[in-house]
């Protein structure tokens, strides 16, 4: 059965009006409204991408031929397969847009909406919960506690699992209709009965299969989901968009959380409207790291100059390297915010950061070396670079090895040491701004390699797990 | 279907005497012979597990008082369920050895012969074809090109999938019966007619599965299986098994494949028999490594001596990281001949030689130093330091995202570059050699950086296959 379902085709209702969140005469349509850089409708449909579907079926109205060149648009810069189809009915309710497919569709699809951001985990929970061939099924979010939210938004009430009541402004409702579905091609004729009876809503369907076990409601109270309607609601989406990537990468470093994701989000909210690559961040902030390298090699060359100017570069070095550690973050912040995620983009980081770290600790120590021909800091030098790049090697070869990420503060207090990339270069940047460079490199050798050893002993209990 | 069969018991019979292997008087039975570092009963159970066997039922008969506190040890030494059933009949020929285990064998089971060394994807071949309940198969194997061989061993004539005939000697054979079976417990009737005939082999009960279409011949002539019952198939199984380890590392640098694979599989044939783990050889190459880079830093505190002098010093260093390079690959070796493969050896060993290579360069650029005064040597020491993990990291980092290993010859002529750590040690080697380390410090610098660079373009395009 999950095998069936795995390759279900989304359908997706962007046929409306969308009244309440443009208040100003209609330029464009609200599917194609931009959001952090990509229209209601692009995030849906690359959100479904992510769930594992691969054919789409949109229905337009209102507005249609501005949706059409938008779709085409999408359809090449994707490479996706999108039937569109067009519900010249749109104004009788969203039901009738759902019928508009039904020649279309002979297998259970996902049904939903273009204004919904949301996250995969909702379509595979659908596809988990899998009640049998020929029963509907709907996400619900049982926190109803904002009344505010209660008044606008379509309610369910809920007997175990089936839904005995659904509509707004019923009465004692267990939960909010997310408006994510899995659907059966019965629901064609629950829709055609009830658009019968004058009811042209996608609801007036689903009530339709009240009462003959057809429609189950899924659990989805946990999960990510946000309704765009107004313009309130399109400010909080992009809020809660932003605030989800603090929280997307697993392990954060300490100086991650609490310094650079600060100004990571802000810039990431900057770029986003633009056509701006996160290789393109990538290599913007390998060469404001190498920068960085170069001032740190310039006071080399500088070594006859007052000291408050050495630092004053020093210090110019040290902030270049911390701003390149800041667009570090941006770089994955972009492709995770835009659902773009590339495996050669992830790949092409990392190779660009063990480049920026190793120039700057030479920078560092050629700078200081000249300035104080002390050869001790060579030394120290070549322990950092040996050092450095162990960190990274550990977590990949764990990976590799283990299947599975190395953390873990479960297991313990020394497994977890805060040693990240984000915490080394800011033991650059301190070692800058202060004009502490000799301590900087001093202290990342031992310290890099001190973890290093320090792992030997912690991975081997860790693998016995 | 599968999923049964993938938790099936294996019964090993180890109940006779193999009178062929020994000519002089018995001290160990043949099941404890040791091979390679392991007894033969030893490793057709490692075997097994590798291949997903859980549980075990061992049959003995001769000798069973030395076999009993062997598998004693074994039940201890890896953790396994083994239950150990005794035929006192075991001279009336190897079905009674089956017969033996009736009671304990409700659903199929492997059945295989002690003295067998094979590769585990034969097990799994038996799993993959997968005949129906209640159909007995058998692995045959086609090579019957050997005449030498065809007068010992059994013979099969197989029509399609069908045996039609098994025995030794008999005419027109298709196939050699390879001893690995995958068994139902209808097998046990078959045994007890042909031992009421007086024939109290298990191809006599085989014999009665012929006709009722309730034995199936599977191919296995591409695995690997070797038969030891004289001393001359011994001494042959011990070089079958050392001459896979060549072939079992996917890819071995040209180095490896030319020059060290010779000396270490020498090397890994000797100390097979001993008790030392793969570990210890990792940490024994590290030692050595590190010594050999403590010679090429003594260099730079014997600037004084005569020329003809440093140079013994630092081919002496150079020979050192060469050996360290080839004990590198024992420790893999012996962990793949003694069937244990360690995720916690494999993290061990690579990060370890992360140390060697560094530390080896710095004892070059340190050594060079001194003796020239030449400030260069030093950056180029600090280009090689960062340039000389990239190679492995990209390895690792590949493998991460792209979920596969990369390699590849067959993607296009700049996707292989023959630039793995082998090769890096024996530039070291040559190095120091021939007293030329400044030229190999330059070398690995600009190597090692061009190749890095140079696969963040590759890696692009193999990402998008």
């Amino acid at each position: 059965m999950e095998d069936t379902l795995a390759k279900l085709p989304a359908v997706i209702l962007a046929a409306g009006k969308g009244s309440r969140l443009k208040k100003e005469k209609y330029i464009t349509p609200k599917p194609l409204t931009p959001l952090l850089g990509l229209s209601l409708l692009e995030r849906s449909i690359l959100t479904c991408c992510q769930a594992g579907v691969k054919e789409f079926i949109i229905v337009v109205g209102f507005m249609k031929d501005k949706l059409h060149s938008h779709i085409e648009e999408l359809r090449s810069k994707y490479g996706l397969s999108i039937l569109t189809v067009e519900n010249s009915n749109w104004e009788s309710g969203n039901g009738t847009s759902v019928t508009a497919c039904s020649q279309h569709l002979t297998g259970p699809f996902f049904l939903l909406m273009c204004d919904h951001l949301f996250e995969p985990k909702i379509l595979e929970d659908l596809i988990t919960a899998d009640y049998g061939a020929g029963v509907c099924q709907l996400a619900v979010d049982r926190n109803i506690d904002k009344p505010s939210e209660l008044k606008e938004a379509t309610l369910v009430q809920i007997d175990e699992k089936d839904i005995r009541a659904i509509g707004k402004g019923i009465e004692n409702p267990d939960a909010i209709d997310t408006g994510f579905f899995l659907c059966w091609p019965l629901l064609f004729s629950a829709l055609k009965k009830a658009q019968e009876k004058g009811d042209g809503s996608l609801s007036g369907g689903i009530r339709e299969l009240i009462g003959t076990g057809q429609i189950r409601a899924v659990d989805a109270s946990r999960r990510f989901w946000h309704d765009v309607d107004t313009p309130e609601d399109f400010n909080q989406g992009e809020k809660r968009l932003l605030e989800r990537l603090k929280t997307a990468k697993r392990i954060d470093g300490p100086v991650s959380r609490y310094i650079n994701r600060y100004f990571s989000i802000k810039l990431t909210r900057l770029l986003a409207p633009y056509h701006i690559t996160p290789n393109q961040v990538s290599i913007l902030s390998t060469l404001v790291g190498l920068f960085g390298a170069a001032c740190f090699f310039s006071i080399g060359f500088l070594t006859k100059w007052p000291p408050l100017w050495i630092w004053i570069v020093s210090g110019l070095a040290g902030f270049l390297v911390q701003i390149s550690s800041i667009l570090d973050g941006v770089d994955g912040e972009i492709a995770r915010l835009k659902l773009r995620p590339s495996p050669y983009g992830a790949y092409l980081d990392y190779m660009l950061d063990r480049f920026v770290d190793g120039f700057a600790v030479m920078g560092m120590v050629y700078g200081t070396f000249m300035l104080t021909g002390n050869f001790m800091i060579i030394l120290g030098g070549f322990m950092a670079l040996l050092g450095l790049p162990l960190s990274s090697i550990h977590r990949a070869k764990f990976l590799a090895e283990a299947k599975r990420n190395y953390l873990d503060e479960d297991d313990g207090p020394l497994r977890y040491l805060p040693y990240s990339r984000d915490v080394r270069l800011f033991i650059v940047f301190l070692g800058g701004v202060f004009n502490i460079a000799e301590l900087a490199i001093y202290l990342l050798a031992i310290v890099s390699n001190l973890v290093a050893l320090l792992r030997l002993y912690t991975v081997k209990k860790a693998m016995k797990n």
